[in-house]
């Protein structure tokens, strides 16, 4: 692409271009096309989509068609009406369903932690941007349920003339509903977009004040949501063996050698990354997860049918994925799970992440729907050997760029200078400059002094603060490499802190610690050992509201199961080559907040006297922790050797790669403590 | 009663006796009654029971009575046939039910842990006394199925030639039985003996070997168990405000109160503690627990039906249970749930641990089943202040107990000359002195070097050992106090303990020491705490294979929940007033065990800058810790002077109730270990 492309010249030009280029292609397809490209988040190669038109574009082509892509992006229709103008036409369409209230969640037909634009409708509905959410909508009222993290958040963005606020979790939906609707009154649902799970609990609870749940035959918003945009069209591309180091194939042999022991004949998949893992796809449909939004059923005999969009797919895919993969529109999807519940077969739907309307169809169709869980999630969390070097060697191109961020920061920050939004842009910046970078895993979460202490902070031009001395600075970031993906947070220090951040985050570091160190028999699930993390901080009459580790992809989603260090219990042991997060925190409302995150991955622990098989965790992460917070004095012997030893590691590993300043800033960086 | 009782002087003689004292009741009728009192282990005054015949009987006819017992018990009905016979008629009887196979498990009718002779089917099918364990019978083959625990014992009780063994978590049940029984055989289970949960589970593993559960209508093992005892009878009698702090009126009314928020009319009860709780009873139906054996129903309203057998009510428990309690006959029982079940009302039942039968006949009766805890037990489990007041004097007077146990074991042990089965009777005979004792609590754990290593290991003579120098010696025990249950373990080293005795026990102390000293904020669970008790032996490649913290009544059950320390996830808050044990241990096969137990209660934390409301434990139990087992140098300053501070507390308890030996002891058993 030309860094100026000319303008459009229009589609009878477009004709003549696909013609001569032997594109078998309508102008409208095209455009279509363009439209999906549109809805998907842009790729770190703005070419690479061209590929979804054809191979080996002439210059002209390529370039008319980014001209038509900017002119399409440029023409996206006007927001149409305000919100209360949607709440109105949402009402309308809800009376001619014949509901008298409806449920918008801001879940995806996949449960997705990222949702495409064209499932953003509790956004579009009510102005609320956040990542959990629901409101409820009837003739006359309306309520947005969030949790605490965004109590705040919805006053500025959610109309409280046009809706109540209620807690998510606090708050039943219920009781809500039973005020609002008289009985004999019947709430609407897309089951497309709810858990059967939901479905059960909701029904359960609207059933004492006689309303009834009903799974409405359209979505409401989606009848009224004028210029709501198409389904992402991202180029799905075969991830390569020296990644992903087991072939689709082995993988799928696994999944149906599994299926076979549990006497079921099929499984559902309506997580894409499982679906990516297990045909070793990647695609950008959503942002900051490098997988392709797609359905799949797996047969007990490892054949899969694979339903997507096959315009999304790049060259070759199709023979990537080979014969025992059907690639089927997703508009057969309903039909194909006739198909496999017919005669009773077991079919196998994860309860957690299943739409509502796949296992009502199953059971429709005579399947004996077994709820159990994803047969991808727990071979997909057990990183093969490929997998671990890759991830090792990200981890260390992500600690340069993390470590000449910090030693920038070191420099610019005492002088009051820098800013969250800054800091952020330089810290990308830095990444970019990594071989194999394709994007941030998440969005960065860059905050300075009280922005910190708010657990989900997302730095906005308007909440943007300057990093101050004497203040605290925490910066959650991440990156998605072809060879792995990364998730690191650091707290620093600006100019001199106080005793009391001292101590603190000298608390959050032995918790941290506790993780790092543990060893533990195998059986042993993260829920066991979350108590470690919080202990140092539970006896000084402190702690911190969110889990201590989320499971963590192999170029694939950031947060993903079964595994998990949290209070919340969770039957999965943990098991050789899970990679999970570390990161305990202390937040001061209005003060600051301090994090300290590391990407830990289990291993044997090798213990010569252990009477049984002992597991522990091998650090991934290569970033220094700020010297400056520490105060040994609140520390054992073990644990300033373990910072000792650590840095000792990181120097080891990045002083090669890092001259000049950040050279000499990793230096002092990884000084001993006890020395 | 006097010491040496006539001899039984005949019928005529009594019914003369009894028509003198003006008792209305036959001497079948007395019989029966005596029957079941020797179905009911010994009471503490083995007068008590003759108040069911009659308060103030005259001395003479009193005697007659216990000489109508005395006899009764001696002519109790031999053997019968030995287990070869008793499998082959419970073949017939099963064959005569029209089934091809039955399941025949430990269980009674309330799945308790002790269950009365009336019901222990399996030890007499099989000759299994172990307390968790289940046999399955077919035409041609039969299995038992135990656990771990039982995996020896099995093997001397249950004949080989008669029965396979299989372990009751990793053989699944369904395999056995797909492999002796042909697609399309039934195989019967009694539905009072198993809960709906179970059923369910076990029912969905056959299904793929084409095998059908059925519920048999009768118990083949009844049917043919020549001198099955009678249902025990043992004197119910209130249990006094003084000690249950609250009034079953006061109790009711809160069981009531919950019902109704959760839109729930009635709840079946099926745990003879919880009813105990509820209506201020207690009993004797079963072994070191004082419970009734009953059923009982509560309504919304809080009105209660008792299902028990009239005979064993004292006098005046009537009139204490007061006019919204009706006491109606076991038999009603069924009636009295299609009652409930009418009209499609909601009746919760506990799935853990509720007969199949009654869910069934609830549901059959077109009742809503809602499965939930059963709303007594968290109530039960948080003890006001007179019942913690009553738990706190109790284990004083254990302590003292305790104390002179250990002080006679410290002068007599070395010698050589003490067995375990002595060493429990002297325990014993030192608890009997204290007031307000009535029982023991479990059957003592006395297990001197390997057999301590046993971790439910019971005394008999035949395993009995010497207590020998150079060993350790691990006494786990308890008692039942009218205001308080007990339950401690000490390891003493007999003589001089090898310095892996002493390093092995120490991190087993510094695991105790972890959970007596955390910290926590409300909300956490027992699951989350149980690794801290873990920590120090993992760090080693150690652990142990049980959990760390249990439930216990007040004058109840000595295990009891909801509440745990396990790392079987629970989702039960840790709350004001649980009392839990404290008993991480160490056993190593063939050598030695180690455990050290106590009781702990939870209360809020004094901690004035604490930022969240937090939680701690008080420690009830007051006996010292072996030092010569400590080895300080493992230790922390503060591990150190926990054990100093534990052990001056022990000693200003205790000393002004000892002197002599024991008092010198004591001083000597609590001296600080850092000066």
């Amino acid at each position: 692409m030309t860094d100026t492309p000319r303008g459009y010249r229009g589609d009878g030009h477009l004709v003549d271009l696909l013609a001569r280029a032997g594109v078998a292609r309508t102008v409208d397809e095209v455009r279509a096309l363009v439209a999906g490209v549109l809805a998907a988040p842009p790729a770190v190669d703005p070419d690479a989509w061209l590929v979804l038109v054809g191979e080996g574009l002439p210059a002209e082509l390529a370039e008319q068609l980014q001209a038509l892509k900017a002119d399409l992006a440029d023409r996206r229709p006007a927001a149409g009406p305000d919100h209360a103008g949607r709440l109105a036409a949402v009402r309308g369409a809800m009376a001619r369903l014949g509901l008298d209230g409806f449920v918008v969640p801001r879940a995806d037909e996949h449960q997705g932690e990222y949702v495409p634009p064209r499932a953003q409708r509790l956004a579009w509905l009510t102005g609320f941007t956040g990542s959990a959410g629901l409101a409820v909508v009837t003739k006359d009222r309306a309520a947005m349920f969030v949790d605490g993290r965004y109590t705040l958040q919805v006053r500025h963005e959610v109309p409280e003339t046009l809706y109540a606020y209620r807690h998510l979790v606090d708050d039943p939906l219920a009781d809500w509903v039973a005020e609002a609707l008289p009985a004999g009154a019947r709430l609407g649902y897309d089951p497309w977009l709810h858990t059967v799970g939901w479905v059960e609990k909701t029904r359960a609870g609207l059933e004492r004040a006689g309303i009834e749940l009903v799974a409405a035959s359209a979505n409401p918003v989606d009848a009224v949501w004028q210029g709501q945009p198409p389904a992402p069209l991202a180029p799905v591309v075969a991830h390569d063996l020296a990644f992903a180091g087991a072939s689709a194939v082995d993988k799928r042999a696994q999944v149906a050698a599994k299926l076979e022991r549990d006497g079921v004949g099929a499984a559902v998949l309506t997580q894409p990354d499982s679906i990516a893992w297990l045909l070793n796809l990647r695609g950008g449909d959503v942002a900051c997860t490098p997988l392709p939004l797609s359905f799949a059923t797996v047969r007990d005999d490892g054949a899969v049918d694979l339903f997507i969009d096959r315009r999304k797919l790049a060259p070759g895919v199709e023979a990537h994925l080979g014969n025992q993969v059907a690639v089927r529109a997703p508009e057969e999807f309903g039909a194909a799970l006739d198909e496999l519940g017919r005669g009773g077969r077991k079919v196998l739907a994860d309860p957690a992440t299943t739409a509502a309307w796949i296992t009502d169809r199953l059971a429709a169709a005579g399947a004996r729907v077994a709820r159990d869980a994803d047969p991808c999630a727990l071979p997909k969390a057990c990183k093969n050997a490929v997998e671990l070097d890759g991830t090792r060697r990200a981890h260390r191109r992500d600690g340069v760029a993390m470590a000449r961020f910090l030693a920038w920061l070191s420099g610019a920050a005492p002088a009051g200078a820098v800013s969250e939004l800054e800091a952020a842009e330089r810290l990308l910046a830095f990444r970019q400059e990594g071989e194999r970078f394709r994007d941030v895993s998440f969005e960065t979460i860059s905050g300075a002094g009280p922005n910190g202490a708010i657990v989900h902070y997302r730095v906005s031009p308007e909440t943007n603060r300057r990093l101050e001395p004497g203040s605290l600075y925490l910066i959650d970031s991440g990156a998605q490499y072809l060879d792995g993906t990364t998730d690191v947070t650091r707290t620093v220090a600006i100019g001199t802190p106080t005793d009391e951040m001292r101590e603190r985050f000298t608390l959050v570091l032995k918790g941290h610690i506790a993780v790092s160190t543990a060893r533990f028999p195998r059986g042993t699930t993260g829920s066991q050992l979350d108590a470690l993390a919080r202990l140092p901080l539970w006896q000084a009459g402190l702690d911190y509201d969110h889990g201590t580790g989320h499971g963590v992809g192999s170029y694939l989603s950031v947060h993903e199961g079964p595994q998990r260090i949290s209070k919340v219990p969770n039957t999965v042991a943990l098991q050789e080559g899970m990679i999970l997060s570390n990161e305990p925190g202390y937040y001061k409302t209005g003060g600051y907040g301090i994090r300290i995150e590391n990407l830990i991955v289990v291993q044997p622990a090798e213990m010569p006297q252990a009477e049984r098989p002992m597991l522990g965790f091998e650090v991934l992460t290569l970033v220094p922790i700020d010297r400056a917070l520490i105060a040994p004095g609140l520390m054992t012997a073990a644990e300033l050797d373990w910072v000792d030893a650590y840095h000792a590691r990181v120097r080891g590993a990045l002083s090669p790669l890092l001259d000049g300043p950040a050279g000499a800033w990793l230096a002092a960086a990884t000084e001993s403590l006890v020395r």
